[in-house]
């Protein structure tokens, strides 16, 4: 980023040994190593309570699981955060609205974010309203934890911090960005196992590849998400 | 597992040395150690050509970006399945079919899984076809690779794997097993500034809860997620 500081990502997590994992390497992991971001994982048990530093209890009510303390989670939030610092705070959770390529560029274009990541049954229910964290989901399945949606996110919107790719990946005809899901790729060898390559695409014809591309794009999202079309006509 | 040989994983990858990463760690590392499944990551460029292990190439009718070829990419797939293999082969891409915690459900409980990442602009569509390759999308958004995505997709199924959760983590009243999102939680302190526990889950009245429960249940979803109501209609 052009100015002095870089988009800034702060994970809340019981295992800060998960992080940068995946998002140190590729992409993700040379933007990092450029200082195109930063990324501190905080660990949130060193807020726990007691001898043994627990951080979690038994659901009110009863039934299974644990639920993290509002108490011991809010006091990690705060000495991540200080009043001054008005990043989003996102707290993954299946319950969540879902993360869109739209909110990931607003993140992006943003000036970092605040991660929390649930472990056990959830967390207590005090501590999403008593310090503004914003349930996101990023599917309609069920994880171990947030840690690994944490990492979608991220590297959802660092991809698309300025820089980060290439000029030959513009991003910009994607899935998504279009509201279409992407037309089909081939590359070399022109064929391949008796497919080849459709000739269309070996005519020179920019315009007519352009309409191709445009028409197999709407194809294959009527086929397969319909939902996103219908979405468009809202 | 009960049975001698486990759930078995194998992911096909450019960046091997980003697993088992996270899934190393926590439930799924446990599990992984105690033999329940088994991860290997299987680097692509094994089979890369030339000198440089070539492993992509640019796109058929111009356009930004890489495309995987089909050549290279299907003889790794070939190298780690053979024909006998018949677990189902996954390529993580925004275009597939939306993860559920159906599928995933269904994944954990056949034998195991393939999962191919794709990585660039995208890969040559003839080895979708050519290798049976079943489009999986983890979420509407665009990642850096497939590797996030492939994470995503074993942990929620190896959660799922018998013996991995505890006893008391039955996984049976989470987000979307009911169809619904699941109900607020709470845990000690009794009062948190100034924020108080509801009143009937300390109320020992174990139907009441239940009921509560159910409607918290029933009005998060309304309020946050409408078509997941709409879907269980029709």
């Amino acid at each position: 980023m052009s100015d002095n500081t870089g988009w800034r990502a702060s994970v809340l997590t019981l295992f800060p040994e998960m992080f940068p994992g995946p998002l140190g390497i590729s992409l993700s992991g040379e933007a990092l190593r450029r200082g195109d971001w930063t990324l501190d994982a905080y660990d949130i048990r060193n807020h726990g309570l007691g001898r043994h530093r627990s951080v979690d209890d038994t659901p009110a009510g009863g039934g299974p699981g644990m639920v993290l303390r509002a108490d011991v989670l809010a006091a990690a939030i705060d000495a991540v955060c200080d009043a001054s610092d008005s990043r989003p705070r996102l707290l993954m959770s299946p319950r969540g609205r879902p993360l869109t390529q739209a909110r990931a560029r607003a993140l992006a274009d943003g000036e970092g974010v605040v991660i929390v990541c649930g472990r056990f049954e959830g967390v207590d229910e005090r501590v999403i309203g008593g310090r503004t964290l914003e349930e996101v989901s990023i599917g309609d399945y069920i994880l171990s934890g947030g840690e690994i949606a944490a990492m979608v996110t991220l590297d959802a919107c660092v991809r698309l911090l300025p820089g980060v790719m290439g000029h030959d990946e513009s991003g910009t005809e994607e899935s998504f960005e279009t509201g279409l899901l992407e037309y089909p790729h081939y590359t070399r060898p022109r064929e391949w196992e008796g497919r080849a390559i459709p000739d269309i695409l070996l005519s020179g014809n920019h315009a007519a590849i352009a309409r191709w591309r445009q028409e197999e794009s709407l194809r294959l999202t009527r086929e397969r998400r319909p939902d996103l079309l219908d979405r468009q006509r809202k």
